[in-house]
């Protein structure tokens, strides 16, 4: 699906992903925690209970990518794509080749969501390694579908996809780090942002079928292929001032809510933080406000 | 050797190995070990003492490719393509250099093997690292080759064999990883898993040979170059699913092993892990099976 | 402004910063310090007072880069190059590329100043980090638009540019390593070596379009770009020499504070220096000048 | 000089040092030590009493490169080539860049000497660091200006040169890696075998002037540039076996050494083997021959 609706699903999803994970992200520096706390489901949903409990983004992983290989193959309606030969021809040829890249770039966003369901149901430490493996095993096949993506395509389409490849291949690098070295607050911070970044091109790139301008994207002007590099540096600092501000708006809410429990009287329960957590320590000299509860802070101990 | 048995021989080495490989880290991980223990030849073989222990697989790192380089200077039986240079013509040209290639690969693992061999013969620590070293530097040779192998062939061939080198090249990483970082569980999978997609892309290439559709792939068409990559992604996959397959037959195994040892009576005989494995006992927190006995547990003491 | 001034202006603040580092790194490794202290405005500056400290140099990294994005825009006079796509056009063309490239450039530096200015005010530990992040930034950009800026060029100024990428590319790198590994003396002397190239590169690019033999440099001549290489190589050394000198110097006013102290009785003022700053012990095993007293010496106390 | 005696001088330079360096290791491994130490020249030489202590290695980087310059001016006897700009055309040409390239390589390593030199007058712990940087310094620009080196030559020569740049930068990189971790015994083996490779590749870059076969190399013919390959993986193994047979003869006058202390009753010397030396001892665990004494040993205390 090479169309606005084709890039705008994936783009929505990592945006929503990303927003979701900077602001885990924002509110474990604010609480000073070691590990990265994923949100859960709840128990009972929609009156049945569930088997095990499995974190939202567990969920979102399996199911935008399956809306995303149902539209590749359906979508518009009326149309079956689901086959990878044209039997009819004696030659027996290939076809469908951007929906088949496609719907394995899914698969494996798929993988890894079923991977984390597994392994948030075993709770055992190891699968944390296993979670990230799968996640970066995500990232590098898009990585290398997107390079075969863009042969015979043109040159603008090629820059544009290529400057997609390098946060993709970048959070693949990071998620690999992350399994020797867990729990490394820089790295969430890094990860948020490559996570904006990406998603926020991705948004660049469905706004490439829409132009702000009136008029179209020129393959052959090396002026708007200058200004494709140009416009991604400005994603970069784009990243940056959204991580501010989301950091910024996590901050209100925890100092809101930190008052809020405050007046409630629970000022003396105070996380126990790890003392293996001096990463965290080192990064957070900051002066605590002065309750210093942790309203939210699920506080799992963790062996760094 | 650019034909089905010329990738077949050292296809279903690697096929071997890996599955070999995998099932060793299985039952690592399952005995919680801090090192990886392979198997070793009985001392007595064929009514000969042995005049020191090796392990199964030096020997078959020595006969396989010792019968590859046989292959490739004397198969199909008649021709001899045992000499570099031909001497007949004045201008004296270089001769069989495919074949050369072949047999200089096929060298190193043999030199790999030999390594193994006097390394466990010696059974000093620090010979460890001359044998991963050994290996890595048989990989980094393949992938060495493997790039001037496929000067002058078509952009099929030239996909095809880049993405062999591809997990062939992070296999030499590993291993050269492994000369400093001995005994880490995660390279272990990671080994493992490089192997099986090694191999199983092999097999891939031997089809290549005998298409299942019945037609010739083409190396001129742009869909079939495209559908090379995401065959190659779902390869990885599948290397994925295979590991999980080696590890729950493992996990079986080791069940109905621990269960028939409980009933003998060895129940209190428990392997004393080693102080150092703190890697491996983050990697398995999950709860030992009510027995606990490891039966095939070799337990060597290893200073990580 | 693919000009002499455009070149000068950048290269003239690349060369202060890297004498003013140089200087900081040597007066550091002569005080035995295991942190950089960076030399801070006055409290009360042209009769105003200020709000919090800020260091000279984040003050320059915003004033210079702000210099040349005015210079990019409307020099020379009278000109104004403020738009970015020519609206009177139908087919709204873009316009200007390398001004917005290079005001791209100099924004993420005037970000990197900002960042700093902002953390030095919270003084919080991470904000260390955050600093090194930014400024890693800044030289990311920098390597990445180049690498666009280039397009269209000839081999020469293609040859020139990328001589130019490789420090700032290898900058950011050791920028990026410093997130994680602060207060490491060696990364301090590699970060001055590595600007002290950048910016004698920057002076080379400059004689360019002022050539000393009065010849202009000939692109279609394959010995001007082996020579250009050649001159690189000589920069590197150029780059050890100036460290030296400045190292050198600052040596000489060390002693000659210390003694000058010694004559003031300040015999007994010692540094504490800290018990976690191993590294620099060891790479300052030299007998300490017999007084052994340190004027300058603003001992902060950091966990390496 | 693009000769057969531009390429045997450094070729037997670096064959030498190769050999030197190898048998340094070997020793070190033998006897445990947990630095490398290298051999010095007598405290008086040739009736003049040195003012301070410098090793063979160090005088032998600034003679044999002095040389090379001196033979890149004015070999063969009777040509100058001292000069960079013919003046007398008025188009001030560069001239001799084959000869400022090979110049500007032999520099840099006789800047390492220089500081080599410098540094073991000082005898201080840091400037190890700085030997290793200059040595690494030294390699980088080496690779540098090959790569410079082999514009618009022919595939062959480019091949020849590239699998020489491989083997200089990684030696380039694992003395980088030395700036950090000193003293690691796995790191000298790589350096030893990397410089065999380095220096035998020399040889068969000699070989190529003065061809066996009597035939010379074909630039043109994909035969020929495929050889190439082979040989340099060839030559990886003549590496390997070169340092084993060179680590027999160390261990053989070791053994002799030992025995022939023994009967002079220096039975109980025995080396204070450094606590720190971890790392050498895991990779020693082998038995002690009986006597257990080390003749040449230096013991220099490290703290790794």
């Amino acid at each position: 699906m090479g169309t606005l609706e084709g890039h705008l699903l994936p783009g929505v999803g990592f945006l929503m992903y990303a927003f979701y994970y900077s602001s885990l992200t924002s509110l474990a520096l604010l609480q000073k925690q070691t590990v990265l706390n994923h949100l859960l489901l709840p128990r009972k949903l929609l009156g049945h209970r569930l088997i095990w409990q499995v974190s939202y983004e567990a969920v979102m992983k399996v199911i935008v990518p399956a809306f995303g290989i149902i539209g590749e193959y359906f979508y518009p309606l009326g149309v079956n794509r689901l086959k990878m030969i044209d039997w009819k021809d004696p030659r027996r040829l290939f076809i469908f080749k951007d929906n088949w890249q496609h719907v394995t770039m899914f698969g494996f966003f798929i993988l890894s969501g079923v991977v984390d369901i597994v392994s948030q149901a075993q709770q055992a430490r190891w699968s944390l390694k296993l979670e990230r493996a799968a996640e970066a095993l995500a990232f590098y096949v898009l990585g290398l579908l997107m390079i075969t993506h863009i042969e015979n395509k043109n040159a603008l389409e090629i820059r544009v996809h290529l400057l997609l490849v390098l946060p993709a291949f970048l959070l693949a690098l990071v998620l690999t780090v992350e399994i020797w070295v867990p729990d490394n607050a820089p790295l969430w911070v890094l990860k948020s942002w490559m996570g904006l970044v990406l998603s926020t091109w991705m948004m660049q790139i469905c706004e490439m079928y829409i132009p702000l301008t009136g008029q179209p994207w020129r393959a052959d002007n090396p002026m708007d292929l200058a200004f494709v590099t140009i416009f991604f540096c400005w994603h970069l600092a784009l990243g940056v001032a959204l991580l501010i501000a989301i950091y910024g708006l996590c901050s209100l809410w925890h100092r809101h809510a930190s008052s809020w429990t405050k007046t409630l009287g629970t000022k003396y329960q105070r996380c126990p933080t790890e003392s293996g957590g001096e990463e965290l320590e080192k990064l957070s000299a900051e002066a605590v406000p002065q309750d210093g509860s942790c309203l939210a802070c699920a506080c799992t101990a963790s062996s760094p």
